[in-house]
């Protein structure tokens, strides 16, 4: 390795012991490390070029694992593994047994808290600071969390609550002026406007200065004048809100000096209670092509390091272009269509319906802010618009109540499109959407669509915004179509792959493709469904009539389709044979989609050894 | 009726027709029919008696239908049911087949969006208004919200958004120190700051002449002194963070006063965009007893009028009142036990654990962020606490996310005291814990004991806290124990209640009860789970061998445990009969909880009817 820095570096002590002068050279390392890595195995390069010497700098002034880093969201935490004795593993990122690209407790101590999802970290952390509190261990607790995640209102709730103890509780805003797509919300304005103002140590002396000096002009002025003061107090010594909530409010420092960094971490640990310390960063920093397009390098799949160019295939469709593209078809012929994402509008491929529609005041990016959405939704469905909110299934999980109490009692019309539903590969545990099935089919009156091609994908849509009214679901897997698949499907509410009627295998999705496999060479029939609740009559009336069964869900098993299913032949009197394969009762760990597929035994070979087991 | 203005009250156009002398005669007769109807129906009467002059100036300025209201939670919307039609239905509120104590569309079209859980009303209105200028329907909506619905994350994520587009939005801000218990957030004393300073009317020519006046005090001085003029104008006008979101900020205004209510809702109207107006009211507001104690008659279940007295039952035990008495015993032996409420501390029974460990900072309530609550619980458990986080069942439905990702993921041993599981009553379609078993099946490593009695939630809890890992729900209902059931059980993980082997009904809960009853006249047996998830293998062994199985349960059916028991059976090649009777794919209404239980033909009479329909 040719690190001549970072190689001396297999534990925070060592960071600690590096001259002031070879900071620098460790901040370059670890960047082209980073750079190295995921141009390789694709991750979240941009978030994590970002705080690559605050990264530094806390393991310089705090002393993992006694103090506790909580990271939001995880992604940005490459430097911080490189530093706690993951450099060896690093070429591992993300891959199949290898180091998570989020941060995980049961791969190091130094990871205090799993994340993944947005805006948890200063609940987490200020849980953590408060047992450190109970315990009498003086150590400190540090969340550090990104201007997107405060969009979402788990973090104003955790900010509403987290400096009332006075534990010893550091909030760490990492400001880099967005979240994963440009941050367009108020608070982004409300933060800009305080990044304008002089920081905190520039300002005292001089606002000392001015408030002494201020003559009384006669007698009516002078309480007035006290309020001036304590007025100027709040405004200038950069408080504000965060100071509102009980925070002594530290910034905004230039996350890219360590000095600087070093400086007010020392003074937010001296401090005690609890800090807020706004810190400005770039994403992207340190390699010029993700500093021009941080929002094409916040996860990128791999790319050429000298040109910056992606390696993703050029011109292979995946499901969300698709979606994002026919909405918009839809939307120019139906003015009631409107569209709503919570910070992913590249992600879900509403950018073409934005770039169609935002000046029409129909496109919405309300932040990391599903539960909002969701009821943003049911609101515009009650004065007769169509809103469809593209959101990523492991997001949906944000908004179950949302969904089920101000969607569904009410049967207000709104289209759930659940984009990555299934397994998504690399990002692994968090990631995955394998929930979003057992989730929504217990709140009543819900229809759903799992659409397994392109041509069901927009089928699928124009049911849900024409034939089905309430809550309709359509959910479709990340990236592309099968090909084979696609040749053998029609685009219709279920359909028999096969001539056998005795011996079915029954599913839905993206996992059709390897259910066709294994029941040619089992002499069965694919029983697909696209649309999956509630199940077409005519295709439960053939699951009556078969012999053998074998439901395969590409979803968490307990609570899914297939027990649904299950349970129902039972209570009808079916007597034939029944097996369910489905995610049962675990969460699926990083690997490429077809590694974690065969881990859960979906795979076309696993399914055709399981169906011999299960039934010869 | 005695009602000499309020009996000529049919819509909201009669308000409009009212001499204002007329008006606060208006207002008493208004409260007098809400005490009296409250007195005997039970109800939501202190949220209501505060907002009585607010709701008759809406309907004054603004024209219902055409402008919408959106009342927040919704449980003060008495006197606007009361002046829009719904006046002689009045004294059937919160009856079977009566008025909602909710807003409910179906009801009338002055009830703009379904309510009952909190913080919903901005995200909704301004979906609303968002709608009508896309329509170019020029009214207004409104959402009327509490200052303790503010404390949630939901709250905060509409109003970073809500205030974009320039919609016709008024959000008016109900403050009355407080949400159902006495509200110590942040929030709260940040609202308390605003509240102390003059107001916007009052103080705009003060500081206008003030700022005119400022001499300049040499060249250093001149740019601090045009910020100081910008910063009075921020702090002085009343300008906050409701204003840096992007709305305009009028008040606070008192909200018993009608002519000044008419005069700023006037000045909202005219102002076309988006407005945040608030209105000081206080709790209880007309009636002695409850100006006293607006905690107690935030939900009264009936009062003497003239005494204020409670016509509850004195001495009748509560679930909740067990399970908050036994949690304090048992944390007087564990240091570790901690106790969280998102608002709810004397509904969930945490009063007593407050009393005694409030001091030594072990208990807390969040406010109404039930999000927040889960994942500041997982952060104390990975520091090493054992957290209680008890919570209503329905809004549990507000975290699943954070129980499936923040805890589950990571195995943190939380403990969920699920209150108010299964049918509540009159509150209805909104309240019933009808999904927390469907919602928690399906998240990895979960454990649910469904205790039917308070021998059962005692030893349930020691289980929750010594036995299990991970996370851990305890669900149990409203109200107290059935003596007869009590009488029968002993607190174990499953129970075989009677001698048949052959024909079993299976059940957990509350509704064991009515199970044990129709069991007995059937000359089957209860198979009654305690544990119900994992089943213990013996009691699924013994379902195997049964013959006919009815499976009762009182929770939502699709997704349930039912499901997961007939699926389990049929793949283990079960070939007995199986039947499953749950609340199949909709909403129960407000009723009595026998009621609601005979609706759901869940009571022993229908239990007895449908077994021999099935099975004979």
């Amino acid at each position: 390795m040719n690190d001549p820095i970072l190689s001396r570096i297999d534990s925070p002590a060592d960071v600690k012991r590096l001259n002031k002068e070879e900071l620098p050279l460790l901040c370059r390392e670890l960047r082209d490390v980073m750079i190295e890595t995921t141009s390789k195995n694709g991750g979240h390069l941009a978030s994590s070029l970002g705080v690559v010497e605050l990264t530094v700098a806390l393991h310089r002034i705090f002393d993992s694992p006694k103090d506790k880093i909580v990271w939001d969201v995880g992604h940005q935490s490459y430097a911080h593994k490189l530093l706690t004795g993951r450099r060896e593993q690093f070429h591992t990122l993300r891959q199949k047994d290898g180091l998570s690209g989020f941060p995980k407790p049961k791969e190091s101590v130094h990871d205090a808290f799993v994340t993944g999802h947005s805006s948890t970290s200063i609940s987490a952390a200020s849980g953590m600071a408060r047992a450190k509190t109970l315990k009498n261990d003086p150590h400190s607790t540090i969340a550090v969390i990104g201007d997107g995640a405060f969009t979402s209102g788990m973090a104003y709730e955790a900010i509403n609550n987290a400096a009332r103890s006075g534990d010893r509780l550091i909030v760490i805003l990492n400001d880099n002026k967005m979240s994963i797509s440009k941050n367009e919300s108020n608070l982004a304005k409300y933060l800009s406007n305080i990044r304008s103002t002089p920081g905190y140590f520039k300002m005292k002396d001089d606002v000392q200065a001015f408030c002494q000096k201020i003559p009384l002009v006669g007698k009516p002025l002078e309480s007035s004048l006290v309020k001036m003061k304590s007025a100027a107090k709040t405004i200038l010594y950069g408080s504000n809100f965060f100071e509102d909530m009980g925070f002594r409010y530290l910034g905004p420092v230039n996350g890219h000096d360590l000095d600087q960094l070093c400086a007010v971490l020392s003074r937010a640990k001296a401090l005690g209670g609890p800090v807020f310390l706004h810190v400005e960063t770039q994403k992207g920093k340190g390699y010029s092509f993700a500093e021009k397009n941080p929002g094409e390098f916040h996860g990128t799949s791999g790319f050429d390091i000298r040109t910056g160019k992606s390696k993703s295939k050029a011109g292979a469709l995946s499901f969300s272009e698709v979606f994002g593209r026919h909405l918009t078809e839809l939307a120019k012929r139906d003015e009631k269509i409107c569209a709503i994402t919570a910070a992913m509008k590249y992600g879900t491929g509403l950018n073409f319906f934005s770039k169609a529609f935002k000046q029409a005041g129909r496109f919405f990016d309300v932040g990391i802010a599903e539960p909002h959405a969701v009821t943003f939704a049911a609101g515009l469905a009650a004065e007769g618009m169509t809103p469809v909110f593209a959101v990523y299934s492991s997001f949906l999980q944000r908004c179950y109540d949302q969904v089920l109490h101000d969607c569904s009692i009410e049967k207000q019309h709104i289209v759930l499109a659940i984009d990555r539903a299934g397994i998504v590969g690399a990002d692994g545990e968090t990631h995955n959407g394998l929930f979003d099935v057992a989730m929504l089919l217990n709140i009543p009156g819900i229809v759903l669509y799992s659409p397994a091609t392109f041509q069901e994908l927009r089928w699928a849509m124009e049911q849900a915004l024409y034939r089905e009214d309430g809550v309709c679901g359509v959910r479709y897997p990340r990236g592309g179509q099968d090909a084979d698949l696609a040749a053998l499907t029609k685009a219709q509410d279920w359909q028999l792959l096969g001539e056998s009627r005795k011996k079915l295998i029954v599913t839905y999705g993206r996992i059709s493709a390897e259910a066709a496999k294994a029941a040619k060479e089992l002499g069965a029939s694919v029983l697909k469904l696209t649309r999956i609740f509630p199940i077409h009559v005519d295709a439960f009336a053939l699951m009556k009539e078969a012999e053998r069964i074998l439901f395969v869900e590409e979803g968490i098993q307990t609570g899914g389709l297939g027990q649904y299913v299950g349970a129902k032949l039972l209570e009808e009197g079916y007597k034939g044979q029944y097996k369910l394969r489905g995610v049962d009762n675990c969460f699926v760990p990083q690997a490429t989609p077809a590694e974690a597929t065969a881990l859960c035994r979906l795979d076309s070979a696993s399914l055709i050894q399981d169906y011999k087991d299960y039934f010869y």
